[in-house]
């Protein structure tokens, strides 16, 4: 728990939830995955301002002014990722470049702000048999490894496996494993532009694994590394400067 | 010089040949960048196949045909970056996390295809005055530095330098300064899905740096590092395989 | 400034100091170049214990006590690097590998601690004319980089230059050039076991850098990213668990 | 199979093979491991020159002479790692800063020279059961992961797990996953000076992996990846060249 106060945003698409697909979301998940994931934020961040937006929203409700005052933006999509306007994709871009956190978790792999960001296709192999996942920690010296048992047992997930096509992390912290066999990257960092990212694959629409402490706890920790309240948000731009410039200031 | 046998196109927009712009561009480059490029190339790889291709060309030379059987892949591009057809750079992307090698030089740091592949804006700082450039080498032990004098003395070059807006380079094999003080990251190379893609700065329509010996040796150690001969065209898939179909290999 | 509490040890040789060597540090640095850092750092951790130790020192001031209860030990040495104790070293790095931070200033660089850490010679260029030094940001997203104006202008300092014999760092923050036109990798961290290490090359017995705000504000933001104040304090062990260890939790 | 020359030494303790423990190893390796390993290469690299060498001989039969004409060193120990001289080992890290290429196999994460390198513990979990193996490609445009199925089925191992101490590799290209759970990165490749290393953990003196054709293939393809037979046998060294020293060539 901590007293940083910052602006966190959870993106649901929200399309699991209005269709009750399957029945069992709404015994599971009662406020939406969404709501599940802003109630885990919320016993760490007890003075953050942490809101909700989904698909349906205007503007998806990410607005030009709702991201200018977000620190820190958590994606959740899986089945209607072609629904999201491409306008608010690259706005999105925009600000992560400039110094917004992103958080992506599980199914989002597939969304268009992550393969815009990656350049890769974020393929992988899965399957939903209710496996048992493991997510060992590979890099505990990161920041969101910090307090994180290793391994997390994820009594039943769905199955996400190697090869994930992504470029080459900036830091692997986890690795699970599956039942099946299966290795999966489910921990890992990018940065660009100015704005740090955080993939993690554990969280699915079927199971129970955004309730676990754990796994709440990871996704704490990568808000907290994400976010940069302070930065000057503006992407990098190309500009052309007079010789000796800097020593003007 | 290897008897490695390549298929090796060399990409250039070719405005600037087409326009006359600057004016000298004739005299210094006859058969037009992409020309000089090719021809140095011939030297290290006298038993490949080694071709041109221009934004004026049907789908700019870049037809699936051509592509599918395209090793490697050189990138110029200066003034013409919008006039490339998304439906050609979707394709070139493609070809790349397929297998297919990409060298991306100089002012291409702006093209759709490498931006597109990062994730970021590639944006830098420029300076067109003729500044002395340094490219040092920091991984020796990487193959494109293979034979490489450090520092390479390029006696006039326009100046880019930091911050370059690109993701964390896998390698970085190469840093410039220039007179006037800045540094560039000048050599770096990138994998994507199963492709290779090698970035290097130097080379400019104003400057003969594409007839220097030194700056041909390193792009021709980016084309043997970037081409994999042998690679299965494929960018990675999503699969759904059941529990256990390795074992039945 | 922060309301983080850190124990934080200055370690400096002194011999420059003890020595008189050369004429101008007495003046330069009345308290001694391990002072002026310290006092640099009591600027942005008003509340934390910052103290020093040097060789002359028993156990250089570096005993098990001291360590285990050190967050954070930034080290300066120079011309009495064999004269650290292989004892002392071995415990330093242990304590580094069990989550300890280290922040290795200029020519620390050949410190027994840092090589031993590295596996490399760590050897660079160098030469003494008091060039000028930009400090060139090419991380903006990292901690370290937050709040750094690109470039710092160092009006005197040694050069150091590429090739830097050290392993591909996990991060590069910044890159230096200098009047005569070689570059540095001048800023860059490693992990190693559950530590973080930073390197940072600016500072010398011969020129005033760490009295410039901006040196000692990156040497703090160093000390803020090294440090893991809460880390359970031992270094990775080999262990032979059963099957299924975990499941037993 | 390749018309690659190089010169090729397999190192072994071979004090499993000298004790026939376990009672199976004549049986399983009637060469020794090194044998094995070495008839394995010579599949591959049918014009090299592939020898071996022991702790037993003299200078464990790595003089300064033999490591002078060798590209690449292959290494296997377990029982015997406080046997090898330090001389020995100063020797080889010198090589390999200098480009020597190195491998080292299983149980050889604890051998001196790779903790000298990397400067960590290199400490894992492990486990002898038996149990299945299954090696994944998680990069799969590198050199080394060519021609490789993914995974490598490997019907019974020792299990080595995670935590495993190194620092962060340049290229992460196999995971392994046992049949209790754990994982491993099991092929990970680290640069040092002008040197390539490659280390690969399948192979065990109890489990007749390097009679695996797959197994055989990755370890052909880390030395051609190790190998640089032309570089000039010298690790980085410091020096202090006079300000412009490179416009003189």
């Amino acid at each position: 728990m901590t007293d940083t106060k910052l602006k966190i945003v959870v993106w649901n698409e929200g399309v699991h939830e209005a269709r009750n697909e399957p029945a069992t979301i709404g015994e599971m998940y009662p406020e939406g995955i969404h709501g599940a994931i802003a109630a885990g934020l919320r016993g760490f961040y007890p003075d953050s301002e942490i809101t909700t937006a989904t698909l349906a929203d205007p503007e998806h409700g990410l607005s030009e002014e709702v991201l200018a005052q977000t620190d820190v933006l958590l994606w959740w999509g899986h089945i209607a990722h072609e629904e999201v306007s491409d306008e608010v994709v690259e706005r999105v871009q925009r600000h992560v470049l400039g110094g917004m956190g992103l958080v992506v978790l599980h199914s989002g792999h597939f969304a268009k702000i992550f393969t815009r960001l990656l350049g890769t296709t974020c393929s992988l192999k899965w399957r939903n048999e209710g496996e048992r996942e493991l997510v060992w920690t590979v890099k505990p010296s990161h920041p969101i490894a910090a307090g994180i048992e290793s391994p997390i047992v994820i009594p039943q997930q769905e199955m996400y496996g190697e090869l994930f096509d992504i470029p080459e992390p900036d830091d692997l912290i986890f690795i699970s494993s599956f039942s099946g066999g299966e290795v999966f990257r489910s921990g890992v960092t990018f940065s660009r532009g100015k704005g740090r990212i955080f993939y993690f694959s554990p969280g699915d629409q079927e199971y129970p694994v955004y309730h676990q402490a754990q796994i709440q706890k990871v996704i704490a920790n990568g808000v907290g590394w994400v976010a940069q309240p302070g930065v000057f948000r503006e992407a990098p731009e190309v500009s052309n400067p007079a010789r000796g410039w800097f020593e003007a200031r």
